[in-house]
């Protein structure tokens, strides 16, 4: 129920808690109360307590992209308990390399057009480099490891 | 403490719980004593209970995937607490981008080189292939948005 303080309806976290929702409740910018699943599912995962915790450690300008990527990440767990958002991330790093590899490949066929025929010079219009670091991952957290094999 | 029908140390979990680890002990097998790290972070980003209904509900042999992919998201979020292993998501989401762009400019450039000289055949030996899903990415969970500026 809302407060007088707070003339809206309470927020998704604040309705599914059962308590009043306040004025500078942490969790009414973000979890409004015609979304309530995204409160729901950040709550089975991460625990509401938790979520409290982090939003109160993070400058209030970041704590919305804060929630959004625990809502993903909330998400991603609920479709996919083994593997959650890091099978995502799986499936991307093999593509990273797998484009990786192709666009060696036919800069491995422009070089070798270019030394068969002395008078062809590389077209230059499309602005392609070779990338400067191509295998510039994003960091290993830890040690562990998974078999992601969808 | 370790029961007598479990003669080695108590888990990482148990330990940090303070609870005696009993033979059968959800969290053994995934939290040995020497990696205290690895609970440390899942408890605190996830919490004890979430993780241990999470591991009830997946089939054994998934078990050790599925812990392994909450201590990488646990630590991702305790490094990175506004976008956690999103964050990685966004970083790659962006190289796939920029390869399949490379890679488009390449093939054009390549297919421009064959068109102005009739007698020469693209080379084949690379097996370079035209992806056939350029543009294929992870799901999008939820519709919910953040700017990963890193």
């Amino acid at each position: 129920m809302a407060s007088s303080t707070h003339p809206s309806a309470p927020c998704a976290a604040c309705k599914f808690l059962r308590r009043k929702c306040i004025q500078g409740c942490v969790f009414s910018p973000y979890f409004p109360p015609e979304d309530p699943i995204k409160f729901t599912n950040v709550h089975k995962i991460f625990g509401a307590s938790n979520v409290s915790k982090l939003l109160n450690e993070i400058a209030p300008h970041q704590r919305e992209d804060a929630v959004n990527s625990l809502a993903y990440e909330a998400e991603a767990r609920l479709k996919d308990p083994v593997y959650g958002c890091v099978g995502a991330i799986s499936v991307l790093q093999r593509q990273v390399l797998r484009l990786q590899k192709e666009l060696d490949a036919t800069n491995a066929d422009l070089i070798r057009f270019s030394s068969n025929q002395n008078t062809f010079n590389i077209p230059q219009s499309s602005g392609n480099n070779y990338p400067q670091n191509p295998h510039a991952l994003p960091p290993n957290y830890g040690t562990y490891s998974w078999n992601y094999d969808p």
